[in-house]
This record gives structure tokens, C-alpha cells and sequence, in this order.
């Protein structure tokens, strides 16, 4: 028992467990071939297991999933939506912030993540199980942000990442040894070919890379959005829409063209996917920086979120204080950051969430937009909170405004550069 | 004598310069109505006037302009063509810093100020003029960064900005006033209408304010752009090009589907000011925070200066190291927010050109893009100094990497929320 | 009459207001001979004046303030104890924030401001006064900090600011002249000698700058200091203190060697103050960079505040998580240039005093120090939510650590220094 | 066989490498315990190990140090005096940046690591050695600082900790274990009891941890600081010292008491140590935060590093233009991280400290000061590249400055200040 208990200790190492004895494990299940797999290989090390999968927007037959579950061995199947969850405590806190990895990528996969751990530790607590599972690979990002939040929100968790042990990855090479691996046990194996390259998706965005997308160099191969049409083919009218924020978060979206309305947090978020797919919003081919410190690249298609992000973008400088505005840009960048490298559930990022909820309390107002090609266009924007003054910027209208302050505004500014200069002349008289 | 020189002093305070008596003024004239009158205006102050207009890139007819400026009695008259030191010099910087302000506007006017002041300051200390003026407004931006790059540049100059005097626009209260001014003097006077907004051109942007636009609500009005075709009626075939870039600077464009190349700076960027205008590029309608405190609402054309931010901000990601990118992604933070109040020749801003300038000397490499319907679309890229490693990066192959050196990471990057976790549960179960 | 009118047209455009009819100005008034003039004279124009005087810790006799404002002629005296307000909603912030000006200075003057402003404002409203009025130079902060906070608060007020008035300037050129319009009215003047620099104190600290302190190259003469002992002669025995906070505010000082506690805001200041200024603590020299754009030189004793100081940022680093820690600095250094340049009532400095007291719910605990000849010594800490885990860091106690960790943890570090490394090897190798 | 092979693999996932063959070993050996057990258990495990020993200015006996090598074994010994490039490469920068970690440790130990690792690898790719191996523990800021600056330098290489590995550290639980070990092989064993805590020496500092310290709330130690004098004991006369600086280091010490001086950079560093140490500068007890996520107490004594920041402080805001300052300010934070965290060779630390240098340009004068019972103060500065204007701040002088354009700079500011309360005054009327 001791040298047992021992050996588990050294063996725990490089994150693996040593079992042959009881013990409950969460799996984050997909039920694709990889999780499957991972399924069938934890039950062989000796572990029960429970299946976890999670709505959060994906295209899936989930009760194909949990029957496949069921015929795997699964001890308990969990499958949970957490869409609404999603939409109002990660997209939303995301769009009041305006989050941005490297100005570019709209963090679509890095905050499914933390969403799907808070729910799988809850169940994994709830069940009594010590460990938790992924078939996350160990180069990418989503084994991190799996991984810290599950460490966050349950401290003594063990986590077992097969694709990390020499054990799992040596035996299963590739995807054939899974193959044969799933054929020997009975499993219904996928009869389509793989695409050469993985993805990844959700009710914010669908990722592509890998595969063939590994030279950066190669262009996207055709087919391979699935959220977005191709703008050569999108319709060549606009959508009109006016979207209405309260406390930087949008309240109500109305299509000026057909006068549709939503308002629910899911079902508008949902809407603008759909105008935003299809009008072909939101695609974007990029090299980023992995938190694991290697470049990688990727391929995204963010509909609805790309047009919150012009519309928030809008009202946001609306309604602001410039100073406050700068202020809460810097903490925006902390924040993506912290997202991307999968600290959501961490001190500091509860620290700037709380942070830049504060910054939002005034902007609010509707923004109009249309949405063609590819694009957003801003029209226009109005608010019961603008920090606007038609008046004030006015051209012909002198306002609360005397011309002539602006004169010792600059003379003051000035005197800094001028002393500068000075010193300069003095520099190059010298020399 | 003295007296006079007293009232001077006195006057003084607000900008203005009491005169009567001999001096010369080099006027930043543009041949419109406002600076002709300006010209006249000075003159019967007892002023000598020198008339400089730059080239940079507009759309005017310069002999027109000259001729116009000798009957309005002009002492002399400079046109200077700044094109090519406007490209590299002032957009080129900008470009490899990706300056944006408020994270949408690229600073099209906001780089042209400071490159005319210089050449304007260069021409009045050659002529021994003790005064420059100008005539921009009392409330915008320009007039900021006009002044404060002529004071940084020529300390000892006076600056005289009529709209800023009361004794100016006391009298010439709207355009009206200034016509009859003006035919009172024998000006030609401008035969069509003035459209109901302002605008300002140069290579790198037009900027559309004022007027209708003012109410942050309205539309922009259906034929206000210049520089781009709407994507409504832009072609239904992209254009694919390929720029690359040397030193963070682009040094070649080719456009795919024709074999066209470009190299030299200024005919690269009218290039691609051809090709972004031609499919639409580059619109933005907004509202921003002006250094002088207002909320103003802008609409600006930038063509090629999207493309070029497109395909910079990849080229960029791909070449430079990821906390060197953080590092100078502030530092343009601060040179977008420098430039835009004005301080282009200011020490803090010799200082983050500086250090942005060494940030770049990797960041080489050729990036392809299509061009479409107002969007631009990264294909791919490549460069022989890339910190990407494909091997590295790869699912499929190991590379120099442990998958278990992973788990160790995420295991130290945990230790600190599993602390922040420990003190909450204290925290909470105390209460 | 049109002579006049003129006159006032173009005086109002430096900050004046209209003269020669009545109006009601509250006026910071100090006692001295600056603002007793300015009460005069302001009387002499026509005005009305409410003389407003803060008691915020400086050493003054106010009944006599009092009496001599009478005898000046002034319609109400307002003499309000500020002191407690002081403490508790500008010091406290400042001390939670670590608030610190380019790096060394404390801010005594800077929050001082804000609060006598407000406290101004109030009674202005109060009186309906239309105008205020201040005895600051029109070259220095002060002017900026109360000015700013009088129209941030009371937006529709008028400033009369006479130092910066030629009619005031140009007829007060000195001292002397100050003297001789004093005691042509009929003022006692002061008997002591002016010393040959200023002063400015209140509970947080004292200033010294102009006169001979002007020459940056100058000693501090002998006997500047008024709330510090010399540490030369000041004890030879420390003094231990126990600094007991929650929320990041001082809530409890306990001497450890006589066992003297004090408790309340105000109480504790002060002892800190009798503390600090026995033992020689808080004095400083430097040259600052005022808001205005010009250097200066100060001298500031500031002894509570900077045991202060010393004692929250150790207790500070030792409950507050490493990255809260880091975003909170970045606040505190917004915070610190706000308060600096006056804008401590603004929208942003608002937004940063939120973020930063949010940041302060777990800073609590005791803090055991030492003060001796001008220096305070961190002897040891404890708190009830600290971060540390003495097991985790002990080097004899695994705790719950494997040290193969930290292997995994500096491998991921180190790919990207080792792809540099790549990357400049075939660069040097190609040259 | 077969487990021994597993073994390898096994533990090759944490940090260890290849042994029972041949291959050579750079061990960074400091002649104590510690290093030597782990020299002969290199040795027990195959190697072939050269002893490295780099003087950085610790007190040691260095020929002793030899000679025990050569006794326990050692291929070759290396010992190379790094002081002058210590100085000169490692603390000037840190100087320059005024780089301090947690706002108050000066980094001491943070750079000594680079430097010691840079000469390290040196001696490792002449000798053609694979492998490096070092004394530091696995839960220490070091191993971090020592192994991503050798992998920076030298990617191939092979790193060796033995307090990492469960077959050194599970063999050698304590002090006792090694005790034995070293008699075992018949090494001489330190005869003076080990002091209950450690310590870590070099030119710029000595650092305490762990032990009796390990308690935050321990006080330290009496006796436990060598280079510094406890200020109760420290002379009662100051001595005062004028230290010049050219671009932002300095380059002479001239003391006023007794005239000596000193210009070269090690000469003038360990001067001002000498002087520091005398009067009991540099003294500090802190908690920080670990890069490798935990807390620490650590207690400090930098006595010239501490008066050198003194002095550059002061000197740079003299001749540093404020905006520049402020941004320096901030590179210097990162800066300072990075030291801390152990990233000197990376990408991001060599762009910052070229940043930092640029800065540094007109960072030049003299500045006099005196140190006395533990404290630093300035007296007085001046300088030929000074943006200080003496004319400009006088309060007697007008210079080039007109005090109304202070009203019209204070306007301006207020401007939105005034639409904020506008609008608040708004959301207040409605509630």
C-alpha cells in the first residue's frame, strides 16, 4: 500500500496518475474518435468514468453522443447547455471589454474554455470524482485553459491529459492506431474522411488549423468556412440593423429591414450570427503567439461577434470619457491576454472584469449599422448618455466656448518642446 | 513706440499680435475661400505675406492656386510637392508602429499636419519671417497640431490664427462674410456650392466633419467618399496582391492577377491607394475625442493605408517575438495618442519612433491579401526571418518538444490560483 | 462705454469677469498678505466677497484669520475644519493607491487641493456666488488643481484668478507693492521678515520651493524644516510601531514601546505625524515636472505619510495576488499623474479610485516597523488573508510542490528564447 | 535493464538527461557543501565534470575553492573573475532603468544570475560540454534566472538539476545526508554551524532567505547583515558625495569630506558599497512574489545600488523630459520583471534595454548628496543638458511666459470635465 502510494506520488511527476485501483474520472467528451478513445483507455486503467459534454453552440447530435457514451461504458453521461451562460458571463464581459488577442483575434475558443471547466468541475465536485480528463493535445492552448481553471475552481482536482503521457501518446501514434484502437472494441468509427486540418466550434466562432494550415504560407482551402458564407456569393443587399447596448451590453437588436426584434441574451446573439454568416463577417487568417511560446496558425469565423464588436467599439467612444476610455483599453488588453492564456478564472482577471464592468455603466444607445460583404458598416448612433455636445463641436456655434482659450492651451503645451529645443541647439551648437 | 510695443505685449496674451507695422507672415494658404481672405486680411493688418501650400497628395490645381495667390498679393509663393517625405517620413513610421487612434482611426490628417509645418517652418526661417498663420479652426485638432509642431521647430515664431481672434471672427461671422469680402477685393469667388460638410484631403486619407455630419445620428450622405467606389458597385473580381515588406516597411507590392509591381514608396502607396479605392477600402464612420476635450464625428476614406495596416499587422506577428510585440504594441499606444494630439515633433515622440524603428528590424517577409468589397483578406505569408517553426508548431511531429514539460508549466501557473483559491475558501467559510 | 465694453470682451477671454456691478466671489483666503490684497482689490473692482478659509491641518492661528477678514471688509468668513475629510477620502485613497509622483514625491499638496476646493464650491452654491477666486501664481500646479476641481464641481462658475490678470500683476509687481496697498487700507502687515521661499503645509506635509530654492544647485538652507526633527539630533532610540490595516486603510497604530493605540482616521494621522516628524522621517529634494511643462524644484517633509507608505506596501505585497498586484501598480501610476495635475475630481480619476479600492478588500493585517533617524524599517508582517504559505515556500517542506515542475514551467519558457536564438544565429551565420 | 531504460525515459521528462555514459558537465560550483556533493555525485553518475566559479564580487576564498575541486575531482576548474563586466553590463543598465521589482528590491541577485550564466555557457561551448548543472533549489526564483539565461545562450544544452531530481533530492533529504556524503568521500565539511538561514552574496548585494526567515513575522536576525553597519552604530558625521553621470551611468565620485575620487566603473561601484556599507544604507525586509507563483520573504542590503538610484533619479527628472520620463518609467517596469523573472536574454529585455539606452542620451551631471544612519539625501544638482529653466519657474521673473495662457490651458482641460457633470447631473435629476 505504501510503496503504492509512494510510487503514485513520483509518477505524478509529469501530470500522469498510476490507478489499477477505483477512482472517478470527469472526461471532457466530445464524442469523436480522440475522446472516445480516452474513454475506453481511462475505464482500462482502472477508472470510472463519467462523460461530460457541453452545449455551448456547437453543430452536434448530442443524443447520438450520449448513446455512443452509453455503449463506451460510460458510468454517468452529463450533457449540459451552457449557451446561455456562455452569451451573458463570457461573450458579454468580452464585447463590454472589447477583447482582442494581437488586434485581431476575437477569442472565441480561449473563452468557451473556462466556460465548459466551471461546469465540468461543478459536476465533477457534485459526483465526488478526483480527477478530470481531456483529449486536449499538449502543444495548444486549450490544455492550459482547461487545466488553470480546473486547478482554480477545485484545487485538489487531479487532471489526467493522455495526449501529455508517453503511455497514451506513444501507443496511439496517430489517427489509425485510434481507429484500430475503437474497431477492436466495437465502436463505430467515423465513416468520412477526416478533413486535413482540426477545428474547433462554438456559438462564437468556429477555429481552423493544423494540417494543412500548418504552412503559414498555404491559403485557406475552399470549403472550409462553415459559419460564414463566402462573400463573392453573399447577397448583394445590406442588412440594416440597429443594436441597443445598456451597460455596454446589447439589450435589443431590430433588422430596419424587415423590422425583426430580439432581445434575449442567446437569441440575439444567435441572430446576429446568422445576419452576420450570411453576409460573410467575421473571417480572419492570422499567425499568433501561443501561450506555450510557439507561433501557430489559425484560421476564424466570428459572425456575431465581429459585428458586436463594431457596434460596442461605437457607442463605447459615444458615451466614454476620452481618459476613462484609455484607462479601461489598457485593462482590456490585460484582460485579453489573461483570456488567451487561459487565466479567466484567476485573481487578476476576476480583478479586471470587476474593473471594466465599472467602466460601462453609462454607455448605452443604439448604434445603426449594415452589415454587406463582408463588412460592417457603422451609419450612425445616439444616446440618453452621450458625452457627445453637438453644440460644443459645432462649427457655427461658438457654445460654452471661448476660441481664444485654445491659444494658451497650445502655448502651455508647447513650452515643454521649446525647452526642448533649446537644449538641442545647444547640443548641435556645441558639436 | 513704446506704447505700441506695450499694446503688443498686452494683446499678445491671447494669441493675436497687434501689427500696423512691417513683418512677414508665411501663411499656410490652400487657395480655397478661408485663406484667401486670410491673405487679404493680413495684408490690411500691415503684414507682408508669403504663401505656401505643400503638395501632399491632394486633389487641387496648384498653378491655379498660384496664380490666385499672386493677385491676392502675395509677397512670394511656395508649393512644395512633400509627397515622397509624407510616405516616408510620416506614413511609414505610422505603418510599422500600426497607429490607430481609439482603435479605429488612422490618422490620415493627423500625420499630414506635422510634415506641412515642417516645411512651412523650414521656408520662414529662410525668408526671415518672425510670424506663420493658418486657417484652421478654433475647436478642432489642427490647429493643435499645427502650432505645436511650429513652436517645437522654430520657438521664437508668432503665430497668428485668425479664427482663434475675435477681431477676425467677430467680422467674418460665416461664409458669407467672407464672399463679400472677398468680391469686395476682386477674388474670384467659388462658383459651386459649398457641400453642406468639410473635408480634407492628402495622400494617406480624405476626412469628411462638420456641417450635416455633426449630429452624430445621420447618415453620411450618398456620394460624400472621393477616394473609394462604394463596395456596392466596386468590382465583383478581387484583387490579389502581394506586398513585401523590409524593416517593417513595405518595399514592393505586386498584384497577382496582373503582374504589376511597385517599389519605389510613393508610387507603391499611390498604388495601393488605387487598388483599396477601387474596391472600396477603407471607410470608417466614428466618433472620436479630440485633445481640445470634445467628442467630434468623423467619417474618413483611408485606402491604401488599410491595406498596408492589414498586411503590416501580419507580417509583424509573424516575424517579431511575442512580448517584444506586446512591448511595442504599447509604445504605439502612446505614439497613435502623440500624434494625434499633435506632438509628432516632440522628444517623447523622437523617442517611441525611435524605439519602434529598432522593433522592426526583423520584420521581413512577403504577405499575400486579396482585395474585395471594402475588405482586405490575408492569404498567407512567409519570410526568411520568421520565428515560426512548422516542426515546433506541428501536431504530427514531436519537434524539440516534451509534451510532459507541459504539464509542469501549467502546474506552476496554477500555484498562485490555487493560493488565491485557498484564501477565498477561508474567506468564505468564516462568513 | 464701447471702450469698456471691448474691455471686458477681450479681459474675459483670460479668465476674468465683468466688473464695475456686483457679484459674489468666495475667496480662498489664507491670512496673509497675498490674499488679504486680493480681498481688497477684489472688493475694489465691485465685488462682494465671502472669504473661505480650510482648516486642513496647517499651522494657523484662524481666529485671527478671522478677525483680520473683517477688518478687510469681507461680507461672510467661512473657516471650516476639513481635517477628517481630508484623511479619510484623499489621504486614504493615496496611501491605498502607494500614490507617488515620478517616483518620489507624495502628493501632500496635489490631494490638499481638491479637498479645499470642494469644500469651497460647496459654500459658493450655498452663498449662490457666481465667482471664486485664489491667490495661486499662474505658473505653478495649484492654480490648475483648484481651478479644475472648481469647474468639475460647479461647472457654470466663473474663476477670478488675479495673478494671472495684467491689471492685477502689472500693479502688484512685488512684495512692496503688496505692503504699501495693505497698509495704505489700513492692515496690519506682517512684522517677521518674509523668508526667501514658500511655503505650503498642511496635515500631510509641508513644501518649500522659489526664492533661493529656485537654483536647483542650492543646498536647503539650515532650519527649513518645520515638521521634521534634523535626523542629526533627533533620538538615538527607534520607535516600534504596529500598523494594524483592513481594506488597504490604516485602522490601528500601536507603539510598541510604550503602548500608546490610536484608532481613529484623524488620531492616527496625526501621531504618525509625531512619530515621523521626531525621528526626522519623509524629507525629500528633487526637481518635478510640472503639469504646466516646466521643471521645479521642491522640498517636502511628509513624515506620517511616509511611514505610511512603507507600512502599506509591505502589507499590501503580502496579501495581494502577484498579477492583481502589477495591474493595480499600473492604476496607481494613471492615479498618481491625475491627482498631480488636478484632475482628482474627473471622470477617470473616479474610475481608478473605484478599481483601486476594489483591489483593496483583502488587504489586511499588522505590519511591525521601526522609525529611526529619518528612516522606517519593515521588521515583519501577519495577516489573516495573506497570500504567503510559509509551507509552500520553505525549502525543507515539499508541500504540496513537485520541484520536476518547475523543469516543465522554465522548458515552456524557454522556446522562445531558443527560436530567437534561431533566428539570430542564421542571421549572423548569412552575414 | 528494462527498467532502468523506462527509468531514463521516465525521468528524462524532468529535466534530467543521460547517464552511466560519458559526457562532460560545467557545474556552477561555489566551493560549499552544496555544489561539491553535487560535483561528485555528477561524477558518481558518469560525468565528467568541470567546476565553474565566477567572482562577482562575493566574499570567498577563491584559491581554497580551487583546490578543493582539484580534490573532489574535477576535470578542470575555471575560475573567472566577471566583476568589471558585472558592473558594466549588468548593474549600469539596471541603474539607467532605476529597475526595482515590487517597488522596492533592487534586483541585486536578479542579475548576477545572466551575468554568472553568460560566462558559464562560454566555458561550455569551448570545452565542447553538454551539459551545465547547477546548485539551485526547485522552488526558487534562480533555477528560472540560470537555465532560460543558458538556454537563451546555448539551446542545445543539456541543464542538470539535481535538486529537482527525486534521485538526488530523496537520497540527500537535508543537510545531515550531505554531511555524510561529503565525509563518506573524505571532503572537508564546513566546521562552523550553517547560519539558520541562507544567503546570497555579490557586488551589489547580500540577500537572506529562508530558515528562521521563512516566518514573515520573524524579525531578523541580530548580526545578520555584513555589508552595511547597523545605522545604531553607524557614524554620527554624514560624508557627502558628488556623483556625476554621462548618459545615465556614472562616471566619478568625488567625495567632498576628503576629496578622494574614484572614475572607473568597478573602482567607483565599490566605493560607493564601502560608503553605503559604512553609514548603513540599503537595508530592506520584503515579501515578494516569485515567479514561480509563491510568496517569499527576503531581507536585503544594497548599499551602492541604493545610493546610485538616489542619485540617477534625481539626475534624470533634471535632464529627462516628462513625457519621456513616463515612458521610460514604464519600459523600466518591464524591465525590472523581466530581470526578475530571469529573462535578461530574451528578445523583449534586449529591445527594452536598447530602449532605455536610447533614453538615456542627456542623462548627464552632477549631483550631490550626503548618506548618513541608513539614509541617501540629495542636496543639489546641476547639469549642462538640463531642460530645467530657471528663468522660465521663477516666480520673480516672467521669462517667456504669458500667465494667461495658464486660464485659457486650465479651460481647455475642464472641458470635459464639464460634460461629465453635465451628464451625471442629468442621470441625478432623472432618478
Amino acid at each position: 500500500m505504501a510503496s503504492e502510494a509512494k510510487h503514485q506520488t513520483s509518477s505524478k511527476h509529469c501530470g500522469s496518475t498510476e490507478h489499477g485501483t477505483k477512482g472517478t474520472v470527469v472526461l471532457a467528451y466530445s464524442g469523436g474518435l480522440d475522446t472516445s478513445c480516452i474513454l475506453l483507455w481511462l475505464k482500462e486503467q482502472g477508472y470510472e468514468v463519467i462523460a461530460f459534454l457541453a452545449n455551448i453552440g456547437q453543430e452536434e447530435d448530442f443524443e447520438e453522443a450520449r448513446k455512443k457514451a452509453v455503449k463506451l461504458g460510460a458510468k454517468k453521461i452529463f450533457i449540459e447547455d451552457v449557451r446561455k451562460e456562455f452569451v451573458e458571463e463570457f461573450i458579454w464581459p468580452s464585447v463590454q471589454a472589447n477583447a482582442i488577442y494581437e488586434d485581431r483575434y476575437l477569442l472565441g475558443t480561449s473563452i468557451a474554455r473556462p466556460c465548459i471547466a466551471r461546469s465540468m468541475v461543478e459536476i465533477a465536485k457534485k459526483e465526488g470524482a478526483q480527477f478530470v480528463s481531456h483529449g486536449a493535445t499538449g502543444k495548444g492552448n486549450d490544455q492550459i485553459r482547461f487545466e488553470l481553471s480546473c486547478y482554480a475552481l477545485y484545487p485538489e482536482v487531479k487532471i489526467i491529459a493522455p495526449w501529455r503521457l508517453p503511455e497514451f501518446y506513444n501507443r496511439f501514434l496517430g489517427r489509425r492506431e485510434l481507429m484500430e484502437y475503437a474497431q477492436k472494441h466495437g465502436i463505430p468509427i467515423p465513416v468520412t474522411p477526416k478533413e486535413p486540418w482540426s477545428m474547433d466550434a462554438n456559438l462564437m466562432h468556429i477555429s481552423f488549423e493544423s494540417g494543412v494550415l500548418e504552412n503559414p504560407k498555404n491559403h485557406a482551402p475552399p470549403g472550409l468556412f462553415k459559419m460564414t458564407k463566402d462573400p463573392e456569393v453573399s447577397p448583394d443587399a445590406a442588412d440594416i440593423l440597429e443594436i441597443e447596448f445598456k451597460r455596454g451590453v446589447p439589450v435589443k437588436v431590430t433588422n430596419l429591414n424587415d423590422k425583426t426584434v430580439h432581445t434575449s441574451a442567446l437569441d440575439l446573439f444567435i441572430y446576429l450570427n446568422e445576419i452576420g454568416g450570411k453576409h460573410g463577417v467575421g473571417r480572419i487568417d492570422i499567425v499568433e503567439n501561443r501561450y506555450i511560446g510557439m507561433k501557430s496558425r489559425g484560421i476564424y469565423e466570428t459572425p456575431g461577434g465581429t459585428i458586436l464588436r463594431h457596434a460596442h467599439l461605437d457607442i463605447e467612444t459615444f458615451t466614454l470619457d476620452r481618459e476613462v476610455r484609455k484607462i479601461k483599453q489598457q485593462l482590456s488588453q490585460k484582460f485579453s491576454e489573461q483570456i488567451y492564456n487561459g487565466f479567466w478564472h484567476s485573481p487578476e482577471c476576476e480583478f479586471v472584469r470587476q474593473c471594466i464592468a465599472t467602466s460601462q455603466e453609462f454607455v448605452e444607445g443604439k448604434v445603426q449599422l449594415y452589415v454587406f460583404k463582408g463588412n460592417v458598416y457603422i451609419m450612425g448612433r445616439e444616446s440618453p448618455k452621450s458625452l457627445y455636445n453637438e453644440e460644443l463641436v459645432s462649427m457655427n456655434v461658438q457654445g460654452d466656448y471661448e476660441p481664444c482659450d485654445a491659444s494658451g492651451f497650445i502655448k502651455i503645451n508647447s513650452l515643454r518642446l521649446k525647452e526642448y529645443h533649446r537644449l538641442q541647439s545647444k547640443a548641435v551648437s556645441k558639436n
